[in-house]
C-alpha cells in the first residue's frame, strides 16, 4: 500500500488547505495550465474532453427546446454598452478594449465581449419584423473576457468559454416561461450529467445580472461548504428589447416592442465538478463527462495472454460506446493506479494472469474505491451497468453531504457560525439592500437564491417581519 | 411556371455578376448578416448549421489520427510575434490589438490572435520534456482576427472561426509525414463531405505562410474559374521550435530542438460550398453538410390524410437519420419549391393527393434538377440512397467542370487569355521571384501549387529553363 500513496504526497491535504489542494490538482492532472497573460488559463486535452462532453449533453437538449445555435461577432462598439443603463455600470470595468488594429488607431474602440446581449440585440432588431418570427431562440458557444482581478482556473479568469443563449418572445409570459424552462434544463444537466445536486431560485436585485428584470441562478454547494454559481437564466424583460428597438408587429396590427431572456453556463461548471466530488487523492469524474470512463491496468502484462486479453477487452468496451483507455505503459501497476485515481477515471479494471485464468476481472470504482469481481466474459454490460450506477450514486452521495450542511439561523451571529463551518444558511429577510449588505460585511457570505417555498418569522438582520427566506453562502 | 421565378430575380445573374450573386445568395439565404463592426459577419443559424456539419466530419477525423483538443488564449503578448521574424512580418500589419483592460492601460500591449504558433509554441516548450512526450498533436476549434481591409462574407472577414492543428515531432521527417497526412485528410474531407474536387501542392516562398519551412494549399476552382485556398498545411521545421524553445531529452540522453507542422480550414469552407455548386437558383449543398437534406412539401395539404402521411414521413426519415424538414407553413407550394431551392436543399419531396392515391412520392434533387417517383412505402431508405447519390454527383459534377478548364500556357499573353477566360493555367516557372512576380503584376493570378508530378520545358515569363509546373489562378 506504500505505493499507492506516492501521489497523494503530491496533492495538497483536501481538508487543511482547499485552495492549494484545487490548485495542486487541476495542474497535476493537467487539466489546465495558466496562460503567459495574466488571469488567462489553457484549457489542455484533458480539460477540454470534459467540457466538450459537456457541450455535447447540453447541445442536445437546447436544440431539444428548439434552440439554434450561431455565431456572433467578438468585438463590440463601446457605445453599444452605453444602451442599457445598468449593463453598461455592471460590464464596464471588467472590459478588454481594442483601440488599434491594422496598424491604425481605430475611431470607435471595441470592446471583446464579456456577453453579447447588447450586439445580439442590435441584430435581432433587424432580424424580427413580425409575430411570425417569434420566438427567436438562438444559442452560441463562445469565448467571453471579463478582466478580473483575481483569478483561479475554471472559477474565474479573464477569458472563458460558455454558452449564452438569447431568445426573444412576444409577450412577458412566454419569455418568463423560458427564462424558467432553462434554469430547469441546467438543473437537470446539473444533477444526471455532472452529478452536481443544485439549488435553483431567484437572485437578490444586489446578485442580479447588470440589465435584468429577475435573475435566477442554480447554486452548488463544493467541498468546502461554499456555492458556487454553476449557471444563470435572466428574466430580461423589455430592457433590452427597448434599447435596442426589438419590435414586432403583432396580429392585431400594431407595433409591440418584445421581451427576452438569456442564459449561460460556462467552463466554471469543470470547476464544480473538482470541487463538488474531489476527494484526498484528487478528482473523482463522472462517467456522462468522464475523458476516460474505465481504465484497463494489466497486472504481469508479460504473462502469457494478459495483453491480448487487455487489448480484447478494450476493444469489446469500445465496441459497446464505453471510453476505455489501455494503460499498457512501461509503469507499474501501482504507479498506474494512482495515475488515475488522482485523473478521476470512474472505473479502473485490473486483469493479470489469475484473474485470467478465473475468467473474472477487478473493477475498482473511483467515488466508494469499492472493488468487486466481474464475469470477463460480456463484461462490456456489466461496465455499462457499473459506470451507470457510479454516475447515480455520485448524485445521491453529493446530496446527501449538502443536505447535511444545510442550517438555519435566526441572527447574524447563527449566520456567521453556519458559514464559518462551511454551511448552507437559511435565514429570513425583510428585503432591504442594508440588511443584505450588513451580511456581505461581517460574514462574508451572499445571497445565494430565494429558499423557494419557505417563509421566516424575522429578519435575521434587523429582526423587522421577514419578507423571504435566504439561503447564504460564502461563494466562489 | 411563373410562380417559381419569383426568387430567382432577387438573385442577380450568376454568370453576369457572380459577385453580386454570391452577396445575394449568402443574405437572402440567411446564412449570414454583416455585424455591425466593419469586416465582421454574423454566422446566422443556417450557415452554422453547415459549420457545425464541418465540424462534426473534420473532428472525427482528427481524433482518428490521435489529435486531440484544447483552447489557448485568445490574447497574445505583442511580444511573442517577434521571436520568429518571418512570422511578425507576415501577420503583424493585420493585428488587433488591446491596450486597455479593466479600466487601465496595459503594461504591454496584446494581441487578438491571427493564429496560434508563438502562445502554443510557448507551452509546448514547458510541457515537453522528453521523447516521451511527442509526438504531440493537439488542434484547437477557435476564433481568430485578421485585421482585412476589403471584406467579404465567409472569404475574408476581420474575425473567422477555423480549427488550428498544432504537433511537434522528434525528427524533420515525421513532421514533414505529418504535414502531408493533414493534407491528404483535407483532402478527402473535401471530397467526400463537401463535393469540391481539390488540387493539393507545395505553395511557392511567395505565397507560404509567414514562418513556415514549407507550405502545402488545397486549392478549390470556383464557379468563375477562380480559385480559393481551402486549406494548408505547413511543415514549419525546427523555425518555431527554435523560436519558442521547444526542446527534448531524446533517447540518446542529449537536448534536441523539435520539429513542428500546423494546418488549419476555416468558415472559408462555406464560401467554397457556395461558389462551386450554386447555380442561377441560389445554393445547392452537398447533402453531407447540408443542415436540411431533405424538405417534404405537402400538396393540398388540407385534403384528407396529406398532411398525416406528411408527418409520418418525416418521422420515419427522421428515424433514419436523415435531417429532414417538413414545411407546413402556410405559404403556396411554389413558394415553398423556390424558398428550399434558394436553400440549396439537396432533395425535396412532394406529396398530394394524387401521390398518396397511388402510393407515391414526387422526389426533385436539387443539384440536377431531375424528378422521379418512389414508393411511399420504405421511402427512407430510398431517400437515403439519393441522398448518397447526389453526394457522389455532384463531386462529379464539380470535377468535370473543373477538369475542363485546366489549360496549359506557353507564354505570358497565354496566361492571360487563360486566366481572363476563367481556368486554371499551368505553365512553366524558372523558380525565379522576379517572374512569379510579374505574373502576378500583368495577369492578377498567383501561383496557386507547384503542378505535382509535371515538368516543363522552360518559363512561361523569362524563357530560361523551366525548373516546375505552376498552377496559376486569380484567387479569393
Amino acid at each position: 500500500m506504500a505505493k499507492e500513496n506516492q501521489f497523494v504526497e503530491q496533492i495538497a491535504d483536501i481538508d487543511a488547505d482547499f485552495p492549494q489542494w484545487y490548485t495542486d490538482v487541476v495542474l497535476k492532472t493537467k487539466l489546465v495550465d495558466y496562460g503567459p497573460v495574466k488571469g488567462t488559463m489553457v484549457i489542455r486535452p484533458y480539460g477540454y474532453a470534459i467540457w466538450e462532453n459537456i457541450q455535447k449533453e447540453m447541445d442536445k437538449r437546447f436544440k431539444a427546446q428548439g434552440v439554434e445555435n450561431a455565431y456572433f461577432p467578438l468585438l463590440i462598439p463601446m457605445s453599444f454598452f452605453t444602451k442599457e443603463a445598468e449593463h453598461v455600470e455592471g460590464f464596464a470595468p471588467e472590459i478588454a478594449v481594442v483601440t488599434v488594429a491594422g496598424g491604425e488607431p481605430l475611431a470607435e474602440p471595441l470592446a471583446i465581449r464579456p456577453t453579447s446581449e447588447t450586439i445580439i440585440g442590435t441584430m435581432y432588431s433587424k432580424w424580427i419584423q413580425s409575430y411570425r418570427d417569434l420566438p427567436l431562440k438562438i444559442n452560441q458557444w463562445c469565448n467571453v473576457m471579463r478582466w478580473e482581478k483575481t483569478t483561479r482556473p475554471f472559477l474565474r479568469t479573464s477569458e472563458f468559454l460558455w454558452q449564452e443563449g438569447h431568445t426573444v418572445h412576444a409577450t412577458a409570459e412566454e419569455a418568463e416561461e423560458e427564462t424558467q424552462k432553462m434554469l430547469e434544463i441546467y438543473k437537470e444537466f446539473a444533477e444526471n450529467c455532472l452529478a452536481i445536486p443544485v439549488i435553483t431560485g431567484k437572485k437578490t436585485e444586489k446578485e442580479k445580472f447588470a440589465g435584468a428584470v429577475a435573475t435566477y441562478g442554480m447554486e452548488a454547494m463544493m467541498h468546502d461548504g461554499k456555492s458556487l454559481q454553476a449557471g444563470t437564466s435572466h428574466y430580461l424583460g423589455q430592457n433590452f428589447a427597448s434599447a435596442f428597438d426589438i419590435q414586432f408587429l403583432d396580429k392585431d396590427g400594431t407595433h409591440k416592442t418584445a421581451y427576452t431572456s438569456s442564459w449561460g453556463v460556462s467552463t466554471r461548471l469543470i470547476g464544480a465538478i473538482i470541487m463538488t466530488h474531489g476527494d484526498s487523492r484528487g478528482l473523482v469524474l463522472p462517467p456522462v463527462v468522464a475523458p476516460v470512463q474505465c481504465v484497463i491496468v494489466p497486472i504481469a502484462a508479460k504473462k502469457a495472454g494478459v495483453s491480448e486479453a487487455c487489448a480484447k477487452l478494450r476493444d469489446e468496451l469500445e465496441q459497446a460506446g464505453v471510453r476505455v483507455k489501455l494503460d499498457d505503459s512501461e509503469n507499474s501497476p501501482g504507479w498506474k493506479f494512482n495515475e488515475w485515481e488522482m485523473k478521476g477515471v470512474p472505473v479502473r479494471i485490473e486483469l493479470g494472469p489469475r484473474d485470467l485464468e478465473a475468467g473474472k476481472i477487478l473493477c475498482a470504482r473511483r467515488d466508494t474505491l469499492e472493488k468487486s469481481e466481474m464475469a470477463l466474459s460480456g463484461a462490456a454490460d456489466g461496465i455499462r451497468a457499473l459506470l451507470q450506477t457510479v454516475q447515480k450514486d455520485m448524485l445521491e452521495a453529493a446530496r446527501k453531504r449538502r443536505d447535511g450542511r444545510i442550517v438555519y439561523a435566526k441572527d447574524m451571529d447563527e449566520i456567521l457560525a453556519g458559514v464559518e463551518n462551511g454551511n448552507f444558511v437559511k435565514a429570513g429577510w425583510c428585503g432591504c439592500r442594508e440588511c443584505e449588505d450588513k451580511i456581505k460585511e461581517k460574514t462574508a457570505a451572499s445571497a445565494r437564491v430565494y429558499a423557494e417555498g419557505e417563509t421566516a418569522e424575522t429578519c435575521a438582520v434587523c429582526g423587522k417581519k421577514a419578507k423571504h427566506m435566504i439561503i447564504y453562502a460564502r461563494a466562489y
